[in-house]
């Protein structure tokens, strides 16, 4: 099917999802666990054509990103009824409003319609996307990179047929054929057709949407973390935080990729840091930190000097800015200028410093006394996620069940008609 | 000042108004009220000029419009007092979290950061937006068509005097000296300057910012809104919840435009309507409603022959698109096929049906036994509105001052890192 076909089958399931229940949806949820486990020697067969084609052309980590095996087609069947067990989003009365006059108007959650997703070579992408957009009562278009189309066709081909087995219309998941850059402008321009679009992905496709897309569209970001460590920090705890923020997994948007430090205890604080982060885990055989250091820091510790750029990175990787900062406007300044408004934390013991920062800093999450890596959906406790959003439109931060729906206000009367009973004339006059 | 200069400075307010509390910004309402009002003659004066300018390029219609008098003056500042008057949204925690791990997560709505609005001739959005966008605590970029802006120019001066005498920075609030299209599109390419853009006009306003727009933007969109009466319907109610939203104001977003009747009560429906639609207002002098009626309706009463583009225009007017449905999915699927998404009823007094309907009406607004005519901030109790949304993204139906917030997530803790204590060993690994 061309895309333009997908696009159109797509509306006809847009009702149906809207209709069904949260134990259709459910059933359609385990259905399709059911029938990824059971085709998993044609998904894996198919993977591996794909890791094949892709070996040599891709880095050994996107190899790894794409490969599947028995085990990450389980978790992947684990996902989807995690979401089946999460509530359902759809119906949900958000705000109830009774006015003087008797109506009754109920802002109701509802479902969005149609989801695009466009994303690279991650196959798990396509049943965790599913499984979300179905929660939500919205149809699914997959638009995945060509590494992995093979991956994600047959992920699709399974996960329609536990759709036929609960009788809703299997054009509620679809994968794009084509896999060149014509089918993701297709899906960022096909207005009316496309209720929501989520790139995921790197900044060249973010960049892309943000310039090409006519059809709403969420980004979900990189991330330059910052954290802060105020003069009136407990400096353990602030190491104990830089040190999780990043270093329990670095590859990710919320680890930490700057660290900015009050003067007032950078002499204090910085050899510390050091002793953590560079020197103990150099003693213990694990990958040390190279900590990029700006004059100021680097004046207190031995490391790498830090280039202007440095600070508007994002390494993924064992690697952190560092600078020394006047006080919390300093910090406010300097992340308002570098961040990308995902996840920052202050450390202090200091109230009004504290509540300077949160009110102050433009991002996503702000923390205070607590590592970044806790912008989750999972630790958020709002369960499945289909990224961190760092747009302020819509959906900011993790982007649960919730904010794959829109709303809409549905009202109740008995005749109620405006302008009450003189109405009828004043209406006249057009005022 | 350039276009670019007005962004950077604007970026100077942002600060300020976010750390600006409730009575602050109630103080700055109030003053920029009392400083609109002082400015009257200046205000006036500059308007006379507009309209001198326009009279003979626009139409009666847009010279009424662009028209002030002291009345609508005092409108203006009564209006920025009523804003004054309505709760503050900033700071307001939409969810509360507490985490096992002892996280307090707070979402919180925040500012925008900077509101830019593109509007036409209308002088009184000026004081409008500026008020709502003070409130919201952001900083507002106000661009107006060339007819208004004398007017606008003199209006923004008054509002930056009242500003300073709160000592809130005159930035706050700024006007565009450039009319042109060039001033549009660097306002919709405003990346990072501009948090959100709101086009208030015609359709090729909005239009230009869905294709050319790169900041986030909000559709305050047309409406063909409709009433469907069905089989069910109390067909006296119908005929008052018609003649309502077609006619207490027809220029208006939320009026009626087309009207879809159930055929089991068409023959019944269809004459009442035109006794009090066309005959009784002809009757009594006033102007009658043009019904244009599909062949099946045609066939019950007289009017004008419907063309099929009928169904598709905007009439702002005195006239009825009408047409004969088989049933209520009928009523939908007409609805979805033609509707703009803004508002749509069903008369009916059958549970079902009416549920049916709301379910599957994808409208901002969907009512049961009431006028479309509610559609409205004020009429909510929402308080005063920047416009009706017909997007899905992020707000749908009257903007009030919570839909001009964004939010972010503040999370407390005393030292949280993520893993728990087996963070330091599992992050190693990196997974």
């Amino acid at each position: 099917m061309t895309t333009q076909e997908i696009l159109q089958a797509a509306q006809g399931a847009k009702l149906p999802l809207a209709l069904a229940d949260a134990d259709t949806k459910n059933a359609a949820l385990e259905a399709m666990a059911v029938a990824l486990i059971a085709a998993q020697d044609k998904i894996l067969d198919a993977n591996k054509q794909d890791v094949e084609n892709a070996r040599g052309r891709v880095s050994d980590v996107m190899l790894d990103r794409l490969a599947l095996t028995p085990g990450r087609l389980t978790d992947m069947a684990k996902g989807m009824r995690e979401v089946a067990a999460l509530p359902d989003p759809v119906g949900a009365v958000l705000r109830k409003i009774v006015r003087p006059n008797g109506l009754l108007i109920e802002k109701t959650a509802v479902p969005m319609g149609v989801i695009a997703i466009i994303y690279e070579s991650r196959p798990n992408v396509t049943s965790d996307a599913a499984a979300l957009a179905i929660k939500a009562g919205s149809a699914c278009i997959l638009r995945c990179g060509r590494d992995a189309w093979a991956s994600c066709h047959a992920i699709v081909e399974a996960l329609r047929a536990g759709l036929r087995r609960v009788r809703l219309p299997e054009c509620a998941v679809s994968l794009i054929e084509d896999t060149s850059h014509a089918s993701a402008n297709e899906l960022m321009t096909a207005d009316g057709l496309v209720d929501l679009l989520i790139p995921r992905g790197g900044a060249g496709l973010i960049r892309a949407c943000v310039e090409n897309a006519t059809v709403p569209c969420i980004q979900t970001g990189t991330g330059i973390c910052h954290v802060y460590v105020d003069k009136a920090a407990d400096l353990e705890m602030a190491v104990d935080i830089v040190e999780n923020a990043k270093t329990s997994r670095p590859s990710v948007c919320n680890a930490e990729e700057a660290l900015l430090v009050h003067r007032d205890v950078a002499a204090q604080f910085l050899p510390l840091l050091k002793a953590r982060l560079v020197d103990a885990r150099a003693a213990a055989g694990i990958t040390p930190v190279e900590l990029h250091l700006d004059a100021r820091a680097a004046a207190i510790i031995d490391g790498v000097p830090a280039a202007p750029q440095d600070f508007d990175t994002e390494y993924l990787d064992y690697k952190l800015s560092v600078a020394v900062v006047d006080d919390v406007d300093a910090a406010i300044a300097h992340i308002a200028k570098h961040s990308t408004h995902h996840s920052e934390a202050i450390v202090t013991a200091d109230a009004a410093a504290a509540q300077r920062f949160t009110t102050c800093v433009d991002s996503a999450a702000v923390y205070v006394n607590a590592s970044t890596r806790f912008t989750d959906g999972g630790e958020f406790g709002l369960g499945c996620e289909m990224g961190i959003s760092t747009q302020k439109l819509h959906a900011r931060g993790p982007m649960g069940l919730a904010e794959l729906c829109t709303y809409k206000y549905i009202v109740h009367g008995n005749g109620q008609v405006r302008g009450g009973s003189s109405a009828k004339m004043s209406c006249y006059t057009n005022k």
